[in-house]
């Protein structure tokens, strides 16, 4: 064959252009051409919260280059060397033939392309639950900038007061945190029973609770949407019901999920998982090698470090490195993509939450053997001014230790703290050499022993049997459920502070310092459970009374910080 | 031997409390004793600067807890369970007879204690130049609480307005912001042409360098200190003697490196680098055995992904690790210190400054087959208000396409993009790997494909012959030393704003979507050197001109932002 390649890509958002502009850099040859059914092509989705947050003005920065450009056809022909068509659909696949059926959604006109490579970069869409009312006038799925506009201009026209924010994924956070910035009361509502409950264990979430509950956003959690209340003219919602209550609202935005734009390669024939998504290989290749297919309309399998079937993460970064991969191999070159790690980060208010790796529901739900620990503390040495609390939770696997997760939220820098994991469960790294990597230090950016590093070592010694201890849930579970004790080895001082409200029978206090002395005091018949400001001194007491013949004693992970998740610290 | 293990700890400020700490906890029955030299014990030396500054203003948070316990020998005693001797030195040690001759400095009497294992931990020294004036009694080095308390309570007292730093390393930097912030007038004085000259290549150096000029800061690079001044009456400096000036001051601080401690171990017939430095194995152990050092007085291993001997790098957050490796060992656990990575990181004013890896320098000197880029751009996306322009130039294997270093200075975050290189060269991680680690995305953090994975595909393109390329500084070389003409492919609006200053008759301006039509301007004989804002369309551009037959085309990596250091970013 003389003639160039024939490439079609469709979709172009983000995997769709990747692809397209780094194929016509490596194939100059190649003829490239991407379709989009929308209008606009190539816009930043990901920013519609900060401009509705008012983080920018002008919306444009979504849809423009970095120097003011608008990404038109017109620009990627010239700056980038390949033919776009919007507003056109692709109805079908012919596999046989090698010919996509397109229609211009403006004519109606129908023509088939051929193509020698096909590239599926269709994307997601917003999941639209099944409940009436959805195409009242103030509701809103926030997946395009027309949307985020609108929003704007009628929270400014109308004088919106009240908002209701549908679903506490990462979407619901970011959106909650600009609605109420912008002076709006917000209610979140979520079918389950936490926010973030795809991304954060339980635990985790509640402590993003408390930070939401302080920005005074309503939490409905556990509660499920049934319908959106018309007003009597039938044209803008004026209250959200769920199961439990009729929520007054001025408008509702809603976001429980996106699902991948998979029809068109399902009616094809390829392969796809029954929850949705195409299936790829490393390579992005479908079931097909001459389609391939990226971005949020694929399903991606875990690192191998991380068990697990393909899963449905759609993520504006994976969507990048899809194109890059897809490029390549139709280019000739080999560079697979080997898989995500889960890794998802927000911010809310002033809180940083992150995740990467598998949450804890995950390896229960896996039946893997592992083990995890709960830290709170400060992110930099205590005296800086900048150090500032988080919680961290960290699993290894307990057959060869390998890290497997890690979530992390509040004021601290998770960011950092998350990117380094995700580097070390891409490789398959250890506990062991999770702690010993150099990370940068300086009293600015974290103490003489990262934070990650410190959790890597505390769940070490719980994995070795060098220390016993429970998270706070266990804790408070142990002590609800027998006759344990708590014993709290801070310094009067700190102790006139605030104690863990229990029972004063059970409840002792003895400094670690007089620990040895005092040790007669506590009782070997009940279990014991220790604690002190952030439980690096628990820990002490508990090897301190194991030491003794004290056997059933555990130190509560985080101590008393997180117990009360960090109040102490939020001023800092 | 029914007795329990007598450990002896020489040194008691970072890897010694620690040593002892750990080794507490896994042996309970140990006899552990500390000894230090001075009265203080386990203080945060890398806090100093940052009390000079003002943050946080009662010196005693470096030498208390968290919860404010002042770390003495009776706490050590009392919470941790060790025996801890101060005012103690240790003057030799008798291999032989596992004994080491201890002074008592209040009383001069000297005893031999046995040990069974012993810990050098003894630290460094700052370097004392072989200058006069060093003892006048405005000068200050700057390495023990008591220095920095004077230092603060002289400025105050005496009203200094002038200060000389001698020695641009991560002190040297630390300490000039700090007394800028004060008020005070400061000039650094660097005998290496550059700003951390131990730390970055010059070409980062220089970037940092106009950061420092923006705040005022007097530099004197190149020029070494022959003397400190005396005033008439001999007591105080009264300026600063160089080999090229007289810089007058109220005051002088020195940093100008660390010396290991390392003559008691020498002495002792231990293995010593020649220039310096407790040579140590994977576990910390000495080539004695039952002699183990860490901390500041060792040398450590490289990761195994970096070639070279063990080089001297005192950190606080090694000395941290090693404490642990060196406890896990006595008692029978073996996890290996895996080596550094040269990993180092500062602030300087609004500036964020790491490195992790080898820098071209040491690449050069160890005659590695290496490619570089340097890249220069935003950390967040364009259209977030935090987003903050950074340079990051980056080291590969020709050879392995290993990850060799990353250098990263500017307002941006720095910290975050560092950690992710360190682990990745903790691993031996290639530049394919690092672009694709599952890195936490959100606006709020950064772009879709993170600043370093942007690095790893220009240095993978670059590697691959894909893009061909040169630094700001070939460049500028090219520019002065050929007919090489320059080619800007911004639009006009940007070009109108900031245009690379170089003769008219040797600068093209075209679009770049107006290139392929009005290339036949553009010079097939001479070396075309393209631009843009970044050089991401200078490097389209450079593709688009191979394609049309052109040969002698590189893009200037980091385009017009990197040649004038991201200027038109400081005030995003």
């Amino acid at each position: 064959m003389s003639s160039s390649l024939r490439v079609l890509i469709i979709g172009g958002v983000a995997c769709g252009p990747k692809t397209a502009s780094r194929l016509r850099r490596l194939m100059p040859d190649a003829d490239i051409t991407m379709i989009e059914r929308d209008q606009l092509v190539s816009y930043g989705a990901c920013g519609l919260p900060y401009y509705v947050e008012g983080e920018f003005i002008n919306i444009n920065a979504l849809t423009h280059t970095q120097v003011g450009l608008p990404r038109t056809p017109e620009f990627f022909q010239k700056t980038k060397g390949f033919k776009t068509l919007t507003r056109t659909e692709a109805l079908s696949i012919d596999r046989k033939n090698k010919t996509v059926r397109l229609k211009n959604l403006d004519t109606d006109e129908e023509t088939d392309m051929a193509y020698d490579k096909l590239v599926i970069a269709a994307g997601g869409s917003a999941f639209r639950p099944p409940i009436p009312g959805l195409d009242l006038k103030n509701v809103w799925f926030m997946t395009h900038p027309e949307h985020a506009r609108t929003l704007v201009d009628e929270i400014k026209d109308q004088g919106f007061k009240k908002a209701v924010m549908v679903g506490a994924g990462f979407i619901g956070m970011e959106i909650t945190e600009a609605l109420t910035n912008k002076g709006l009361d917000v209610t979140m509502v979520e079918m389950f029973d936490q926010v973030m409950p795809g991304v954060l264990d339980k635990d985790i979430a509640e402590y993003v609770q408390l930070h939401l509950d302080d920005n005074e956003v309503e939490l409905a959690l556990g509660e499920r949407v049934t319908a959106l209340n018309p007003d009597e003219s039938g044209q803008k919602a004026v209250s959200v019901q769920t199961d439990k209550q009729t929520i007054d609202t001025d408008c509702v935005i809603i976001a429980v999920g996106t699902r991948p734009n998979d029809s068109l390669a399902r009616e094809a024939g390829l392969s796809c998982m029954d929850k949705g998504g195409i299936i790829i290989n490393d390579y992005c290749q479908t079931s097909d090698p001459d389609i391939y297919a990226g971005g949020d309309c694929a399903v991606n399998r875990y690192v191998s470090s991380i068990a697990g079937n393909p899963m449905y993460v759609p993520l504006g970064s994976t969507a990048n490195k899809h194109g890059r991969v897809i490029a390549d191999h139709i280019a000739g070159m080999r560079v697979p993509f080997e898989g995500i790690a889960g890794t998802g980060i927000v911010k809310c208010f002033e809180f940083n939450i992150g995740r990467t790796g598998m949450t804890e529901k995950m390896a229960k739900q896996m039946n893997l053997d592992y083990e995890v620990i709960t830290w709170g503390g400060p992110d930099r040495p205590h005296y800086m001014k900048t150090a500032r609390y988080m919680l961290i939770k960290m699993l290894a696997s307990k057959r060869d230790r390998k890290l497997l997760g890690v979530q992390a939220a509040g004021m601290g820098d998770v960011a950092k703290r998350v990117d380094a994991a995700a580097a070390v469960i891409f490789f398959g790294g250890t506990l062991d050499q999770l702690a010993g990597i150099d990370l940068a230090y300086a009293p600015p950016y974290g103490p003489p022993l990262d934070p990650i590093a410190v959790c890597a070592h505390i769940l070490s010694n719980k994995m070795d049997g060098i220390s016993r201890s429970l998270s706070v849930e266990e804790a408070k579970k142990r002590m609800d459920t027998t006759d344990a004790v708590m014993l709290d080895v801070r310094e009067p001082d700190e102790n006139k502070l605030l104690t863990i409200k229990c029972d004063p029978d059970r409840h002792f206090h003895i400094p670690l310092g007089e620990l040895r002395e005092r040790i007669d005091e506590l009782p070997k018949d009940k279990d014991i459970l220790s604690y002190c400001k952030i439980s690096l001194r628990g820990y002490e007491a508990q090897l301190i009374l194991n030491q003794a013949g004290f056997d059933r004693v555990w130190f509560i992970e985080g101590g008393h910080e997180a117990w009360y998740y960090g109040l102490n610290y939020l001023g800092m």
